[in-house]
């Protein structure tokens, strides 16, 4: 494209370029006439261009579908509520018109029947899918290529990789990703986004490549709460509601600082205590929270359930393709799924049921808890780093968020995990807005 | 095949076929050495020839596959489960070498990656996959061609209308199903066979387009209990446990045979009756039980979560191909799910969360309760009957099993339905294998 002469270049500089606009943003300017849906795309692509090669985000790139959809999105007009928003699709997650390989060489070029009812719900409301964002494999451990936006050297987190580093590079506003594990929350930590996994069974996992039903979340990555509350109500097929921002309120905040404080880096309490203090100061009401005394066999229980389902929901793999299955998922989840006994497993789903019936005792009067989301900031390496932070919270299913409130000695970014009571996303998003305004 | 001359010929006709065997039978044979899993093969395809014009069960055969399965199976030998047993698939199931078309002109002629996990969990015991069998519309209720094996002027029932129909007909022992409302044990009722749900979240359903993830669940027909129990321990990726004949035991029968009576054709409350009164001269403890109160507020929250979840989990049909859905799925599932609030979803769901609190009022004393599978017989025409038999005890996650047990006015079989409590599967086909030897 020509992009107009040295004065214009020059004039585009000083501008913010559309990337680098939430998806809120870019649907009122989208609706208020002020961004077309292609310029959008254009300024997408180009970040895209010149990040792509170092953070290798993408498992495809679609740009001629992306710039078709946003022209027809142009020539329609109106206000959908995500118009001109950009937004990525974990490669878990199936698409009718783009290949689909969930992370493994198994399945490369695969393509699907039809669009996961997220990326249908999220196209429905104007949304623009750019591309498939890398995945481990079959969202368990074994990485795939992304690196961290800040850091080449280092993971961006897992398994919703490619998600969490295109937001966190300003390739896109929003990514769809899913959590079985730590899968969102992890990498939102790690990139410096918010990263939101509502309660079980909220948001449709149809067309989504199961892992472990019994644990299986859609996860959302977004800059801002406010993308994050639009975009879930989207994906409920529902209309938005009013921006939390509106309903931001203090929260009373139980804190769990201490909860593993034993696996975290050296730095990560006295930052989480920090904001703790900094917060309370601001006018939450923050008190000491200690989780449940099952936790650490919630943790054990999280490992049993995910490694009896998952090697259940890959027999057709794991019968037909061993050998092109990583070392790392054949001697980590699949040997303990097949080490995992039925009565083990029935156990496991018992204790989280009872465990799920005495959130009373864990939550008290408290609006939301506060704890660790990840041990510190992105481990140098691949490997996608501790998962431990996220275990039992996700056997409880509870809704969880991400929020990039902390930065540690290297200057990375490090999340604090937000959870609420199931049914409570809204009050969860609107205490999140609070504390994203005061926790800075 | 030359089937030998005129005399060899005879003897065959005086023989049973082997297509007449049960999947147990069937593996006790092939383990054996008394037949081989090629032969096997043959009969039930032979079976398919002379049937399969009048039945219409199948969306796909495969009958090549299944003589290469066969073949290899011989050549492996040993003692798989479920060797030699022949299985049909809905085609609301994925399998990576059949055409999955989801019983929609959409998707006809779609490859999914990968077979549904209990498609390979099948294979893996030595199961072997016949073909693709009739499923509606989207599982939902607009029929495909499968006429009623006994009177093809009658419906066979739905949504899981070929596999009922198919092992009906003799041409399989077993098929998959599925079940969102009535799916499993309606047909089963209409066909004369035995269909088994059990409990939610027992079965993976990995590679089972979803309906609605809150209900959706694997389904089993077969022709013996015996076999129900066996491919559920196959299913579940099990060793098989003992044969519930071995563990049957004269139940304590709570009678829920008034449940709908103002439903049932004339001649269902007799024949119940009936069958519930020989029951208690032979040993079992027969009580009356009067179902929840809510049971009628349950089957209303049925439709609320069954058609929310549904318009979700199809936008990309309603959206993308909307002129080849059909009227009848239109009109019913999707005018209903378009017109449920999210508020009248949770509600629904929180209805169906606390009546799964009360089963100890349900249950009381009980072993299993009893009560109607269906209004009656088969009925004239296309429309696949009356799901309301089974709305209410699906909501609640029941484990549910249909008997065929009782003739109607004109000849045509009807089933029982046995529910228990969640995890109270081989207590319920224990309950069943007794139920079947005293209740004929």
């Amino acid at each position: 494209m020509d992009a107009g002469g040295p004065r214009l270049r020059r004039l585009g500089r000083l501008m913010p370029k559309l990337n680098t606009l939430t998806a809120t943003e870019a649907a009122r300017r989208f609706a208020a006439g002020t961004a077309t849906a292609r310029a959008i795309v254009e300024d997408c692509l180009a970040e895209v261009e010149r990040r792509e090669a170092a953070v290798m985000a993408f498992a495809h790139l679609d740009a001629d579908g992306a710039r078709a959809a946003a022209d027809a999105l142009d020539r329609r007009g109106g206000a959908p509520p995500l118009a001109g928003a950009v937004f990525g699709i974990k490669d878990i997650i199936d698409t009718a018109d783009m290949p689909t390989g969930y992370g493994s060489p198994i399945h490369a070029g695969h393509r699907p029947a039809a669009d996961a009812a997220i990326v249908a719900l999220s196209r429905r409301a104007g949304g623009i899918a750019l591309g498939k964002t890398v995945t481990t494999e079959f969202a368990n451990v074994h990485p795939g290529p992304t690196r961290h936006p800040m850091d080449p050297a280092r993971t961006p987190g897992g398994s919703s990789s490619g998600s969490a580093a295109a937001v966190a590079a300003m390739m896109l506003p929003l990514a769809l990703g899913t959590q079985t594990t730590s899968s969102t929350i992890r990498p939102a930590s790690f990139c410096g986004v918010v990263g939101f996994v509502p309660g079980m069974g909220v948001i449709t996992c149809s067309g989504v490549r199961q892992a472990a039903g019994s644990l299986d979340r859609v996860g959302l990555f977004a800059r801002s709460v406010a993308d994050i509350a639009l975009y879930h109500d989207v994906l409920r097929g529902e209309a938005p509601g009013p921006a939390p921002e509106s309903e931001a309120f203090a929260p009373a905040i139980g804190y769990c600082g201490r909860h593993l404080a034993e696996r975290m880096e050296a730095a990560t309490p006295g930052l989480l205590d920090g904001l703790a203090a900094r917060l309370a100061a601001r006018g939450a009401r923050v008190a000491d929270v200690a989780v449940l005394p099952e936790f650490g066999a919630l943790a054990e229980a999280h490992r049993a359930i995910s490694s009896y389902e998952f090697v259940r929901n890959f027999a057709h793999e794991i019968d037909r393709h061993w050998d092109r299955i990583s070392t790392t998922l054949r001697q980590g989840r699949i040997a303990d799924g097949q080490a995992c006994t039925e009565a083990r497993y029935r156990e496991a789903l018992q204790l989280a049921t009872s465990a799920r019936g005495r959130l009373d005792a864990l939550f008290g009067p408290h609006d939301v808890l506060m704890a660790a989301a990840a041990a510190g900031e992105a481990p140098l390496g691949t490997a996608t780093g501790d998962f431990a932070f996220c275990a039992a919270w996700t056997v409880l299913g509870l809704p969880a968020l991400s929020l990039p409130l902390l930065t540690g000695p290297a200057g990375l970014p490090i999340g604090v995990q937000l959870l609420a009571r199931p049914g409570q996303e809204a009050r969860l998003l609107a205490a999140a807005a609070w504390i994203m305004r005061h926790g800075a």
